[in-house]
């Protein structure tokens, strides 16, 4: 039996054309692709302008990526899905800390520092003491957990994307939990930051009414033997993007009280305890 | 009431973030584009890798653009994308003349010719007379209708693709009917032709195991005062490529027999009449 295009089958004819010896799960991808996109398209009926606008968008956030940017994964960020596929693929018993998106930002190597450090290098912004603990879903301290830490600076940005300005490792560090699973160190309290929006995604947000800003956030990668990793973020409780983040980052469980520290040697202090699932 | 990411309300949590002013109908496309992507991604659960490979499948598609490549339609064209477009934007009552994919290659401009000219400049492939009618709905001719016809040489390539070794608009004319409704032209039996598969999307059909190539066809542009235009091909019966066309082109109704023509001028003879529907 031939099967031709037709409208009402449309996704059925592109799928049947796949071949036998397709990968299964290349196969299901790509069944699933199909279908939903030509549902969309169903859907939303597009005009021969419009489809040739989706082509063009595409096409310029292609040509907008390049060794420093890449405007793909910003889509995939304002759209939530950069969010939706870090929650399918953290999932976490109640108790646990829950993952936000990892970010273009972490720096493989960043210097081990000892506990107390200040990895604020730059001498600018509000100092902060952030401080807690690395617990298993019992409540008993993690000995030996790295606890590896990035933020911005006083003006919003990482210290690789002003090399020529702030010093190499500004606002970064590595820590490694004792006997009672504690962490401390210095570092600013962070601010918060507009992703890049001088391009194809940018112009999006614009026309949807939505601004590119991230809450002010401290990015934290946690790792220990016998634990699954956690990647996420502390969200400086009070900052005015929380409910608003243009990449869907926030969770409420990680939004944290920076309290004003009156009887340190920083302005600010902001406690997070940090809970391992076990692999 | 604040809507913080969750993975269960994902799509309605960035769609909530539309602004109150934005244009119905792109706020109609958005909407309709998160929930059914957020949708394929909940069903098929991508790994962090497998969502790398997907950012870096579109980044290398927008990169292979250029001046004369668009890769981005090609895996509209290949994911049947272009001809559910095509289909939804041209819906036609029984009886008249179906459409077809306008694909990358027609020419404004091709120079008006007298009927039974020779549209092949190139002196190459099996000569073949075109001929028909264009007709209303109810059978009537339809004068003064302008049939703009292209097709590829004996090679496979259109005169664009190779401007240094063929005439300027080889295989491409324009002819205009009388009182009586008809077309005839000389040219050539069309020969089937790949796709471009250097690219991202080659690499992608080969991984499902489909190959690039496109049956045998006559392209046609019709276009009468007071009736809708139809943009359609007409495909060379027993092309081998028929029922696995790689954009998914061929519709029953535009298969036409090339019959031997043992009493003409030319090697082969192809008749089809071009119904329209009034505006
Ligand atoms: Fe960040
Ligand atoms: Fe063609």
């Amino acid at each position: 039996m031939t099967d031709y295009f037709t409208e009402e089958a449309s996704a059925e004819v592109v799928n049947a054309r796949m071949g036998a010896e397709v990968d299964p799960r290349l196969r299901q991808v790509m069944h699933a692709l199909v279908s939903h996109l030509h549902a969309f398209i169903k859907d939303v009926e597009p005009t021969t302008k419009e489809w040739e606008s989706a082509i063009d968008f595409l096409t310029r956030t292609g040509q907008m990526c390049s060794d420093t940017r890449q405007e793909f994964i910003l889509l995939s960020d304002v759209l939530g899905v950069s969010m939706l596929v870090d929650a399918i693929n953290h999932r976490r018993p109640d108790g646990a800390t829950e993952n936000t998106v990892f970010g273009p930002f972490h720096v493989e190597g960043a210097p081990e520092r000892a506990m107390g450090d200040n990895i604020s290098l730059d001498g600018r912004g509000e100092t902060c003491l952030f401080q807690g603990r690395v617990l298993d879903l019992d409540g008993r301290p993690v000995r030996g957990a790295i606890v590896d830490v990035w933020s911005d600076n006083a003006e919003g940005f990482y210290d690789v994307q002003q090399p020529d300005t702030q010093p190499k490792w500004n606002n970064r560090g590595v820590f490694r939990t004792g006997e009672d699973g504690r962490y401390w160190f210095r570092g600013i309290k962070p601010v918060s930051y507009p992703i890049p929006d001088d391009g194809p995604v940018g112009q999006m947000l614009e026309r949807v009414e939505r601004h590119p800003w991230r809450p002010a956030h401290m990015h934290f990668l946690v790792t220990a033997e016998g634990f699954e990793p956690i990647t996420t973020h502390t969200f400086v409780a009070g900052d005015s993007y929380l409910e608003s983040d243009a990449v869907f980052g926030v969770k409420e469980s990680l939004i944290v009280p920076f309290l004003e520290n009156e009887a340190g040697d920083t302005s600010w202090k902001s406690e997070f305890d940090f809970v391992l699932k076990p692999h």
